[in-house]
């Protein structure tokens, strides 16, 4: 496989000698159909698409991903997966055009009806220790190293119920880290509905929603819900917790 | 007019009685035909569809925008447009599916070869006054009240030259904002280009995209950079400054 230089830190016109997070366009083809075009940081590329896979309904499992070729183009990266027969069909079948900036997180549906063609089954939230949601934060600035260095980038991670946390992702945009992490989640086989979900980030509709299509129950995100978050939760029995800092948390649902 | 309901704040769910701010799928049509579905706050919505058209280069003046009407649908909010022919022509000409959540900027292109299909001409920056930007960003927190009520909002303000603060936006969008913002300058009729827009948010493509498609040529945010921003805003010749804080700011482009 293609390993593209993964981040081009000081890039040309970055003063003061600081680092910047490198924002790319990375194509996500499937069997040499174009699907997606999503704003990225070109780091954990094989995550991202089997994460973003599972977050868009297009696996019934892992393994219907059979091969990923990453290859640089003109305007940006391309990840071309092979799939299963079986997956190609379902994909044909709910197709939409997909594409994205770092800050999206479901794209391409032109009308309102479209909106929830791919909606998640309800969740089940693991019984969570009392101090797990601080332990998990106090775990969080470690699993961030590109953030600490560039700023700019939000982080993922997936917990126990005890807080402990096992895996993080990082990406500019928040619901890239978090497919990421389910995409690392599925290749490692872990059972994502186990554990939690602690994100960098604002709780917004696509972060439940992709948790919710990985089996996640449970949500917690350092700064404020929106509206249609809460709701989504609340319809999908995931629990949502924002606002986890220091010595606090709240949960919405 | 149909007016919706702009901000439902304490929604079910919410705890602690917090505020909570409202995201909502806002699906736009032109001439009856269904172009875009963003997750923005209803709020100033005639500045986010004539500012989102003009990001998009739907419109070459404000005055193509003849009628918008406001309409609650099941899943969402109608913005409906009504545009000229010569508008409604070039629209078709370069139509693309567009969709997108709260953090999307432009979307709907399914392959790297179109990500670049509308592009900006070249922009020119005004000469800023040595203490502007940090004029510009102690008025900031001012300009964001439901921010302060609810968190988890962006905003995007207009500036003059000397650092005076004239017109902000919020949304929870940082694109949306900045949608808003370039909409209701249009709206007004002022000459964009005489001024500067800072946002609360980091600096990524699609917002100097959206600025230099609104004839803007300088774009200060108080956090972080990205790669491509950087590469952009050299391109067109906008001048980008990042990590406008308290004493501080670095430029990048």
């Amino acid at each position: 496989m293609h390993t593209p230089a993964l981040l081009r830190l000081r890039p040309a016109g970055a003063a003061d000698n600081e680092d910047v997070a490198v924002e790319m366009p990375v194509a996500l083809t499937v069997n040499g159909i174009s699907q997606a075009v999503m704003l990225a940081t070109p780091a954990d590329l094989e995550d991202f698409a089997l994460g973003f896979g599972i977050a868009e309904g297009w696996f019934a499992s892992r393994h219907e991903l059979l091969e990923l070729e990453v290859s640089p183009q003109p305007e940006g990266l391309e990840l071309a997966m092979t799939v299963t027969a079986a997956c190609e069909q379902r994909l044909k079948q709910r197709r939409r055009t997909l594409a994205g900036r770092t800050g999206c997180g479901l794209c391409g549906i032109e009308s309102l009806a479209q909106l929830t063609a791919v909606r998640p089954g309800p969740v089940t939230p693991p019984l969570l220790a009392d101090d797990a949601l601080a332990r998990a934060w106090a775990a969080l600035p470690a699993a961030q190293p590109l953030n600490a260095r560039c700023g700019g980038l939000h982080a993922a991670a997936w917990c126990l119920p005890d807080g402990e946390m096992v895996l993080a992702r990082e990406d500019i945009g928040r619901h890239n880290a978090l497919d990421k992490l389910c995409g690392a989640l599925a290749r490692r086989g872990e059972p994502a509905q186990r554990g939690f979900v602690l994100t960098s980030s604002r709780a917004s509709f696509e972060l439940v929603h992709k948790a919710a299509m990985a089996g996640i129950g449970l949500l917690a995100c350092t700064s404020a819900p929106s509206s249609l978050a809460i709701e989504t939760a609340r319809r999908l029995g995931l629990q949502l917790w924002a606002f986890v800092r220091e010595g606090r948390a709240t949960r919405y649902a």
